[in-house]
């Protein structure tokens, strides 16, 4: 009998197995492992030599069992128990309130993430420096491709390829265990600094260079499942199925299909999604959880983001809505002023939104593409942005009245509620909240709330010390006598908590 | 041998069968009818007495052959012939273009509709002024529901309802064959006027006064399976499921399940929708046809309701945007200027828009529910759109630089253009255009253009009298050098079309 481990930390069991490896289209070894009710069937995997691990990550405290079974006697008919208590840190990020996302225990989950897509990729001296330095900007989570890039704007080509070579092209039986290795330790990295793991799993970047883009469905498939069997165990990990898809000259029914193994694979159900180019996919495909969506025309006024919560019902994430920089492509200039404010845009829409930063470096890269220091005036205003969300007392911003309020007010109704005026404020501003629509609370007269006033660049919130209480209350909205003044032309949102 | 009838017109056959009525759960009979390769299995139903109808809708001109099968011998075994020459009109209208319309014979359909959802229901007197006034208008599509409607505004209530009724409620196996005879007529009816029929199969507002929201999903099947089988043969038929689906509580799977056994039944596959309340139904199902929504506030401003067609890659009509009158509630007191100004932001959206017009009228009802002559300024405004769709040289308006165009202008790259300023333009604009993403021409410099200025008010079309030239081409935008005098404050669009 081992010490306890803690819950919502990955379980690692190691065995001795056959020294030719089990190729990898053959799960090597299953584990059955439960508490109670609760039972995961987790794939194991071979990780080199006569290594075969298997990983799973305990989501409650108690006596948990296992067994093994496998075509290879060694892996087979093997058993235990692992003692959980305690928990480290909050657990797998799921959906919740159908629009939000929240950790295991209940601890709400807001991504502001950041983008560096060549990340694995570089040497070990940048790839350190670009997770502390975005774990130092508070961001929540990073997207990684695990396959490498080629093209416009990439310097670097890596050592490690994730397969061996075989006669006729990569033998995905046959995962380079160094390869992934260093991606385990990758996502531990951004484990141990607070930062979700956005996994890639494919990309469209390949462009001929490493032929990764050209395996076939039966491959895709290998490498998915094996992929799965490494990390799955690690509690922040989100799956995306590829970034900008349509560019593969694909049929939607491939990546149906892999997505759909994805969620039949994945023993803890982590966050699966599937990010465009042009084309959106369908982000209503049950394997999908939460809509992973390219379109920064959504975020630059109020009123567009939302349209995609109708249709998906499930969190909207705008992973990707152009970057701070200053290259001539109109998606890699956008400045910090006008990217801080798509992120305010997407909040009080009710949705999310992801960093990328582009400037042109004097290597000829981006920070997009190889990570390292961030340069930009955005990251800070979004870390504030980030704590804004942390004080809300309500699990989400939901629109309130999400087809009809001209103010496009966000918030949960009669609790707390968030109003943004755009990059320029104007000099005042008359109490007013909109009643909701079908759902929650109606405001009443003499409802009281208080008000703060938060400058989204200049990083302030000021506090208006009086109280505002509503006398006029109608079928759509309702008003306090008073008029609040504003710090007009600036960013500013009002956050609006009700007292009484 | 008969005479040669039309294509695009019914074919109706009918039989003498048996005197004790086959119930309606239970086909009558089937027709196979076919041409050459083409080959229909059309249901054929009861018509009262002993009288059993096929009806069927030739599309193409020869020798079309049929035969019955039938569990009664009276109707198994027939066979006939029927020779169709020539062409009745254009046919029904399908799915062009990823999100436009077009008639079978390629004429182009762009819908413009009107709404009268209690039409069926009102006196003869009422009921064909009311067809007669939309025709005049020129309206191309009426939205009218088959089960009558109760509730607010509602102030007629019908002589005639669609079943007989059972020991236990409605007995759909006995069809009102008198209700459904109206039915046959009210479409014809239209179909003599130019206006396609959108038939509202099922509607949420019958709050308990008809009971016909409480069938079972088998009464609803067997209701929608004759409707099928006596309208299917009408070329200008459009099926929408339902109106404001989500009213009713029923799962959405209830609901797939109609629509899809509505695909399977009808011989001749009409366009297929639902419409939304507040919660959208996912349009990329199947069997939907085309995006039927709801949401006035996706046409207030240019840039939301084309984010429909990204995501549901169908044609978007968006089936009420609000209507023009004067009662108390938001939904029913559009300005005639503003109903018209959303017609056009969905227009150059790439959508397509059904008016409605809600005046208190005397007897406490409305346009929208019984119908009458239209009093309202947007009618006029409407037909003068039509015409000017009718007017182009392009199958439909596409947006040309979906995500990043701030002009939003539409049309087909480097053929025809529509640029809408909204309610208010300003007094000039520089001759710019923006270059096409992923498909089309690019411009180039000694592209000639004419241009029309359109104001979609006071309804005029001017051409510009002189060519713009582009001497400037960038990498997402073109300029002639000169600019355009508006008449400023005017809802004003420009039509801009290549010449060399």
């Amino acid at each position: 009998m081992t010490d306890a481990v803690p819950a919502y930390a990955p379980v690692e069991l190691a065995f001795a197995g056959p020294a030719v490896p089990i190729p990898a289209s053959r799960t090597p070894f299953t584990l059955d492992v439960g508490l109670g009710d609760r039972r995961l069937r987790v794939p194991g995997f071979w990780d080199g030599g006569d290594r075969y691990v298997a990983r799973f990550l305990p989501e409650t405290a108690g006596e948990w069992s296992w067994s093994t079974a496998s075509e290879a006697p060694e892996l087979d008919g093997r058993s235990g128990t692992v003692v959980v208590s305690g928990a480290a840190g909050h657990g797998p990020v799921r959906v919740v309130e159908r629009f939000h996302f929240a950790h295991a225990d209940g601890t709400p989950h807001r991504p502001v993430g950041a983008t560096v897509y060549n990340w694995l990729h570089q040497s070990d001296e940048l790839f350190t420096a670009t997770a502390d330095a975005i774990a130092q900007a508070r961001f929540t989570k990073l997207r990684f491709m695990v396959f490498p890039q080629a093209g416009d704007y990439v310097e670097h080509h890596p050592e490690l390829l994730p397969f061996e070579r075989g006669p006729s092209g990569w033998d995905v039986d046959r995962p380079n265990v160094a390869f992934f290795r260093r991606l385990d330790a990758a996502v531990a990295l951004l484990g141990d600094r607070g930062i979700q793991a956005d996994v890639l799993i494919l990309n469209a970047y390949d462009g001929g260079r490493f032929g990764l883009d050209g395996l076939t469905e039966e491959q895709d498939a290998v490498y998915l499942r094996y992929l799965v069997a490494r990390l799955s165990a690690f509690p922040h990990v989100w799956w995306s199925l590829c970034n900008e898809f349509d560019i593969l000259d694909r049929p939607r029914s491939r990546w149906d299909r892999l997505g759909t193994l994805l969620a039949e694979t994945d023993p803890h159900d982590h966050l699966r999604s599937i990010h465009n180019w042009i084309e959106l996919f369908d982000h209503n495909r049950p394997w999908i959880t939460h809509a992973s969506i390219q379109n920064g025309h959504v975020t630059t006024e109020l009123g567009r983001a939302g349209l995609y919560r109708d249709v998906y019902d499930k969190p909207i994430v705008l992973d990707e809505i152009k970057y701070e920089g200053d290259i001539p492509e109109r998606w890699g200039h956008l400045s910090a002023e006008e990217l801080v404010h798509q992120f305010w845009v997407a909040t009080v829409s009710g949705c999310y939104a992801s960093h990328g930063e582009s400037f042109a470096l004097p290597g000829g890269s981006l920070h997009i593409v190889e990570g390292g220091a961030l340069l930009g005036r955005s990251p800070q205003r979004l870390a504030f942005l980030r704590h804004v969300l942390d004080d809300l007392v309500v699990p989400g911003i939901d629109p309130i009245d999400k087809w009809d309020d001209p103010e496009f007010v966000g918030g949960v109704a009669r609790r707390q509620y968030l109003r943004y005026f755009g990059r320029s404020a104007p000099p005042s501003w008359r109490f007013r909240l909109p009643q909701a629509t079908n759902v929650g609370e109606r405001l009443q007269s003499g409802d009281a709330f208080t008000v703060d006033i938060i400058d989204t660049w200049n990083m302030t919130v000021t506090a208006v010390e009086r109280p505002f209480v509503l006398d006029d209350v109608r079928r759509n909205e309702a008003f306090a006598p008073e008029a609040i003044a504003l710090p007009a032309g600036e960013a500013i949102a009002l956050r609006i908590t009700r007292t009484r």
